[in-house]
């Protein structure tokens, strides 16, 4: 399917892996690959605004269609200009179908061949959301890139229940591409299969067949374990056709990201950065550390003395662990910054090793301080 | 008492009212007067970062003793170079002498000459606080400005009542100069007295007999009725002498401000433009606003046309109210920084006026705003 607004430029290869460099054209605007996505799931990056993104250098940002369509509702959002106006952000966004919040959110889901019943965690009301409503949110909502409605298949699941669903999921995306009216948004696919390669190589070669302006693998980091997560995203990404960016939703810390990208992945999202930073938990260019840890009590360096975000730039670790405990609300901010400018940087290094053709030693210097004695 | 790093200046007299513009000098910096605190109990301006403080114009922080003597404890932050090298602000603070917490906040308290018994509101854990901790804890977190430590007396009290603790804020007072160490802080007084004119006159009298840098009127804004605390503040601000700083504590709304100005009144600090940014409340120009609201469900307005501040310039009612209903912690910095730029471009507006003598005017319009019909 062509659509003259959308075009992913692939730029660079790397050497020694499948790594790739490129950029998306969208109508807000490009985006360089690979990208990290923040996770703004009812239209606000948990705790930042829109400078912050700018400062970090966030050129894609994802909105969750399910957490839109309930509240405020996708006709409040059309009225205010779809989401770059409701948000007054005109650079590129991403929405999801809904899917997943519906099967990791709401209450009494039931699926049918038509699409999900389900009761809103917000207030119980009842839904019904199709293939075609998931497309008719999204095109009020403007997103440049949406996704087909998929089902999110939980881990552990029979291969009979997988194959089924898969199945499902295709014909679903095939609803989605005829009920699409605007030209100036991207539908990405979804590939499916659960844990089974054949089921992965059945849902690849069906929905590239349609075509489509990217692809994503869908039901991976569900529950199945690290290492099975890796080696099936490893499996499933040479499936997708080169020319057209890939997408491995939901994954998922640092080290998956670089490990996914030397895997040929080219966009990623995950509420981890800013979820742990939430909680305290903060990324550092070799390890983790935690803010309330006594130890930091009076310990006057940065979270990361390699990191150049404006809370490493400003604050202690001791301060920060004081606003922690006290129950401060601008240290949420202070950590998540940190924790997203941490992804930030090391999409830029990796997308700049891929361009040098040294990713593979990137990625190892990665791996390498991570497996070093913690601080 | 003479403090050479601590310099009130008198620059203009309005004509018309007994408003002041003048400027303080301290170790981190001047302060332009007549100017509004923003209050930072644990070293952060709830919601807020250092830069934000910087570009709403903010030269002097309150902070508070009580919550940083319990939490992190002021060994802590006199390690990592007292308030302003543990908050990373080289510019002035103000801390207040913990009093006001204990009677507001703390459990079991029971005061005697020597202090205030009273156990933690964190962990229970029982303290004394005299004005000589008081004094050893101001020193060690450092402030440009440090108060003595006084009763805040409840409304209603008695005669005999306030006449007894009104005596003992008195000597407390005294100790706290006693005990004082340091020649790079200023120490203010508070004139005590409650609702009772006679007290206040021998409160004023005695306090301003220790030749003490400035002075603040206490035990406002603690029950009485808002034409109570007016009446008292206008007849006790004259009591203070003209070239020292008059400091009224913890008021008030922008109205009370202005008319508290035209008193004579110098220095302000108060929860309220912070606490009610956080459930929603907003200042404007002509009145006030909860976000909340059904009305703003579609609302493509600022918060405030006349508002210059990042929030009003860049995001809609109808965004601000959805964040909030939905619970996203971005919005209370967004509303943070509306109502605090508000209070900043008041004071700033008032500032100008007195220099120009036509502070009744300025204070007049605003009034007359409030009067006029909601939008």
């Amino acid at each position: 399917m062509k659509n003259e607004k959308f075009r992913f430029e692939l730029l660079a290869a790397d050497r020694a892996t499948k790594a790739r460099r490129g950029k998306l054209h969208t109508p807000h605007g490009e985006v360089d690959t690979p990208v990290f996505m923040p996770v703004g799931t009812a239209g606000s990056v948990k705790t930042l605004d829109n400078r912050d993104l700018d400062e970090l250098g966030a050129q894609l940002v994802l909105a969750n269609t399910y957490h839109l369509y309930l509240r405020p509702g996708h006709e409040v959002v059309r009225a205010l200009g779809g989401l770059h106006g409701f948000v007054n952000r005109p650079r590129p966004f991403l929405t999801d179908s809904g899917g997943f919040q519906i099967f990791s959110l709401s209450e009494l889901r039931k699926i049918t061949e038509e699409g999900v019943r389900f009761a809103s965690h917000i207030d119980g009301s009842r839904h019904l959301l199709t293939p075609e409503l998931s497309v008719e949110i999204q095109e009020a909502l403007g997103a440049d890139i949406i996704m087909a409605f998929d089902e999110c298949i939980p881990y552990p699941a029979t291969h009979e229940y997988v194959r089924q669903s898969t199945e499902r999921t295709l014909r679903w995306t095939r609803r989605c591409l005829d009920a699409k009216k605007r030209d100036d948004q991207a539908l990405f696919g979804i590939v499916q299969g659960g844990m089974f390669e054949d089921l992965r190589v059945w849902s690849a070669r069906e929905t590239t067949a349609l075509d489509l302006p990217g692809y994503a693998l869908g039901g991976l980091s569900v529950g199945e374990s690290k290492e099975q997560m890796m080696n099936m995203a490893a499996f499933a990404l040479p499936l997708l056709p080169d020319d057209r960016p890939r997408y491995v939703m939901g994954v998922g810390h640092p080290e998956d990201v670089l490990d996914l990208i030397a895997q040929g992945a080219d966009l990623f999202d995950c509420v981890m950065p800013t979820r742990n930073a939430r909680t305290g938990t903060l990324y550092t260019h070799d390890g983790r550390i935690n803010i309330r840890n006594a130890q930091y009590k009076a310990d006057g360096r940065p979270l990361d003395a390699a990191c150049s975000c404006y809370t490493c730039r400003t604050h202690s670790r001791a301060y920060l662990r004081h606003l922690f405990l006290a129950g401060e609300p601008s240290v949420l901010r202070l950590l998540t910054l940190h924790n997203l400018t941490l992804y930030f940087e090391l999409l830029r290094g990796a997308r700049e090793a891929i361009a040098n053709g040294n990713y593979f030693d990137y990625h190892a210097a990665f791996r390498g301080r991570l497996g070093a004695p913690r601080l």
